[in-house]
């Protein structure tokens, strides 16, 4: 397989995945109350919805580099990339509980926080099979070098580690651990792509 | 990252966002008055849809004419694009509420007309972002001389400001600031894509 | 514009739009009746499913036909494709509105069947205005020579005279109407596509 | 037509598919029980979608190893991908009424997964006829020679026949034919894909 069929496959997930976000804020229409109270009851929503739409944005983006530089679509790879699109899948069902849930407070609202930290530290788990996999030799068309392998992997391993520190967060403060997966979305949307399987000399991701 | 994957995902993106526009037109079903009752009160909904539809049409035709001319998809071109995004996707949702509110009057309409224009509005500034971007020397295959910049910003700007002034009209009649929107995009369908990024001879999107 | 992005932002709609007739069938879960009894009240619904699944199906593979003999993709064809998929996007919502009305029977299943042909015909005038833009000379890679114009325009008219017959006859009969439009459907999926636009020696549609 | 649209339109309709499946994990919000209460009662509906995501995910990558394959995209092969996307986009709704109704019993629950094997089963015959198809010289740029053809053929009907015998099984034991399915589609993440169509040194799909 060319990464020409595993990229428009991956892409058309990334895309339905990314516009089904926006109907968990669909308004549920005349006689719930007036339209501006219903708007100020969904903030929750709005919020998750930004901080998925960028987290699955980012992931689409730092996808693409990986793959860009993968030497051979092997069968493996294309199961890891479907691990990693089982929980992508699930971002709009978990950001949609959040939105629900959230308002309301009390267990129920930090269960959808933790919940919804799983789906990301799932997300993060199966990006981070793939770049895994790519580490080693013959497997890009631009290999890391042995001694950088570590640092790439630290890199990679770092969001899954926050991700699951959100998990326990969750369940101190619910607010706290859904603005902490923000603050990991805008640290990758101004920090640059890890470097891991970079072609040298590759300029496509940078600003 | 070439230019063919920035493409692929924003054409999966607008063509889940358009087609997902049809699904507020669902009718609720038997039970709920006669079905020529339901069509006949579902006329903001049609109205809406057709407006929406043309909208993010014209957008994505304006959209590729763009991209194809970029010389270069940086890091920094895939945020612009995402924050495109962001507001394409939320089209739905807005055009759903309009559809929802506007043939009940009253200041739920209005409020219905406003946010669609700001969500309007902001796939307009998305859009101008994208366009600004691309206006810096050595970014695009055909670059637009220094002394045109000005012209052409004013075209994608232009869109920018009507849909702004959508957004206080709304507030003094909701079908009026919603049939402006519906102008601005017959404006766009029969007149030509500023020529922002255009290659010099380049016929591609002219009729 | 390359041919290359029209075919992908169609694509697109054409998937989602033949992926979201199947969310018609969706069974109403327990509390409803025996899962059976629910199936077997259905059934307007699977033969709608089924002839809009082929309807849509046969249209994509005509359009790639039409699309891939352009010679130059214009700013107008972009508008006339969008005409088409305007109503192709309405298919599924059609479809959904003959599933729930056809087994009441009484006019609302008559007007249902009529708005359902009602889209089709749509459907079948923006492909028309595809296939006669394409008959202009230098428009297509393989032109239609000027005596055999007419014989391909009527081909092209065909289905959608038989369509508007499917609009009257609807409240006639809405089985029968419904019925008929199935059979314009397996009539083309055993029939040759209509040659309008097919480069000479071209084998690319052929069984 | 070329391969490249083929791919394009199945990808779409396959990732559209796969997406939807997790809207069948909606969580109904506040008001019907605790969270943790109906993520319990949720289970049925965890299993199948984990069951069907991976089915679906065999089926594109062996669809792409056999139509990567393919000499020459003809009419019959169009209308053969049709069938086996009909069976396809019906997978989501297959998977939600066997989550609805499994956690139930009852001739219900027995009769839903009765209903999924059969979804499967067309999937795999659809799927068979594409390989059959393709068994026929000069269809394939690497042709199955004759002496291997039974081999191939026994290799992709050995699914169907499975799933058929899931459909009985249901009657019998829902969990238990379910939990087949999942065997199915756990033996091809596991095993190779098999070898019909695929190119003498071809190494795209090996691990």
């Amino acid at each position: 397989m060319d990464r020409g069929r595993l990229e428009a496959f991956s892409d058309g997930v990334f895309a339905v995945a990314i516009t089904l976000l926006a109907l968990n804020l669909t308004i549920a229409g005349p006689g719930h109350g007036t339209l501006a109270h219903q708007i100020g009851q969904h903030w929750p929503g709005y919020l998750a919805y930004l901080i998925s739409f960028f987290t699955i944005g980012i992931i689409w983006v730092n996808h693409h580099s990986l793959v860009s530089n993968v030497a051979e679509v092997t069968r493996l790879l294309l199961f890891l990339n479907l691990v990693l699109l089982l929980f992508v899948v699930l971002v709009p069902v978990a950001t949609g509980t959040v939105a629900d849930y959230l308002g309301h407070g009390g267990f129920d609202a930090k269960l959808a926080v933790a919940l919804y930290g799983v789906v990301l530290f799932g997300m993060s788990v199966g990006f981070g099979c793939i770049a895994e996999w790519s580490l080693k030799a013959g497997r890009t068309l631009a290999p890391v070098p042995p001694d950088r392998r570590w640092t790439a992997r630290l890199r990679f391993m770092a969001g899954g580690v926050v991700y699951l520190a959100i998990i326990g967060l969750a369940f101190i403060s619910a607010p706290g651990a859904l603005g902490l997966s923000g603050l990991v979305a805008l640290y990758y949307v101004f920090e640059r792509t890890p470097a891991v399987g970079r072609a040298p000399g590759s300029q496509d991701a940078d600003a």
